[in-house]
């Protein structure tokens, strides 16, 4: 399999913890993608032209983050990080919130990457601020128990922290002492989160 | 259940018509939800301030449109909107690239809507409007099939589809003829395509 990344992407980097959880990195091969060309290959394998996507043996190509993990999932016996029963739907939810902390955080480095400086919008940058802010502030009153492995909304959490240490300069850590053990805790257990350290 | 949504909301038809699809739509009460005022009940609910949400009869919260839409196919026996088996991975990428359609189109909506016109940038629009493009054109060329019965990934795209109708003056339908034929099936076999018609 051909997962097409970047050393910098938080979704891709869901997936690589997910791989390496699963014992199915070595079945991986990761490919440094250019996502801002658009004729780049990404755009004809996905028409979205994001990262992360996964080429499948067959040549079929999957996306996004959540969908690719889950395959991981399966193709490792499955339940595993996706879990099944009444359990799945507080993980997919923890997922989907980390994702949106994602979501909300990249579209602050957009708003420099793409567009001059004359164009960036103060309230718009707060806005996708304050929902980052909230959902800290909801995750620092209610952190995720550490369970005995983790499971996909601890991994999208983690990556979601991290996004905030690289691209925010950690300020998250001063007022959120919960979420800061909670990612030693994850980071201990989880030793492929130290090994996708982001980097440009 | 209550689903907390908006008639013009593109994630929240997802919902309601996955709702219909299982027989539940009785079950669930479908509140109006603003999502504009950063201090409505929702941003308690859901911290990214975002919807839809379903608050299930326990008093949880789960988000977004995926967890949502499976976990009511889980509600009702399972394996109706999300195939088991290899079938779920093409249906959950076309899902995923019909949310990443909805993605792109409402951030050229939310141009306007959230800045002065000052601050709208053409180039950052027509990145997202490529996306849209390059999306359609890759439909039309691969064109789902009509199944006996519709799963997450046709529902999410014909409410993609039905999004563009309704923000973009459905300028998409003259150079996709595939697409047009296939939306009218769907809607033929899905009555509740059309009783979700979006408004503001």
């Amino acid at each position: 399999m051909i997962l097409r990344s970047s050393p910098a992407s938080p979704f891709g980097r869901k997936c690589k913890i997910s791989a390496s959880v699963l014992g199915l990195i070595d079945k991986i091969e990761v490919t440094k993608t250019d996502t801002v060309d658009p004729n780049g290959p990404i755009a004809k394998e996905n028409p979205l032209g994001k990262i992360p996507a996964l080429i499948l043996d067959d040549g079929m190509c999957i996306f996004d983050s959540r969908v690719i993990c889950e395959y991981l999932d399966t193709a490792a016996g499955g339940g595993k990080l996706f879990p099944t029963g009444d359990a799945r739907w507080p993980a997919l939810t923890l997922q989907a919130l980390s994702d949106g902390m994602l979501d909300a955080g990249v579209l602050q480095v957009y708003e420099k990457r793409f567009r001059p400086e004359e164009k960036r919008h103060a309230d718009w940058v707060a806005r996708q601020k304050a929902k980052v802010d909230r959902a800290l502030a909801h995750l620092e009153a209610h952190t995720p128990a550490t369970g005995a492995s983790p499971h996909i909304g601890d991994i999208s959490l983690a990556c979601a922290l991290g996004y905030l240490d690289f691209r925010f300069e950690g300020i998250w850590r001063e007022s959120h002492p919960n979420l800061v053990a909670w990612l030693d805790r994850f980071a201990e257990a989880v030793p492929a989160y130290g090994e996708t350290t982001p980097s440009d």
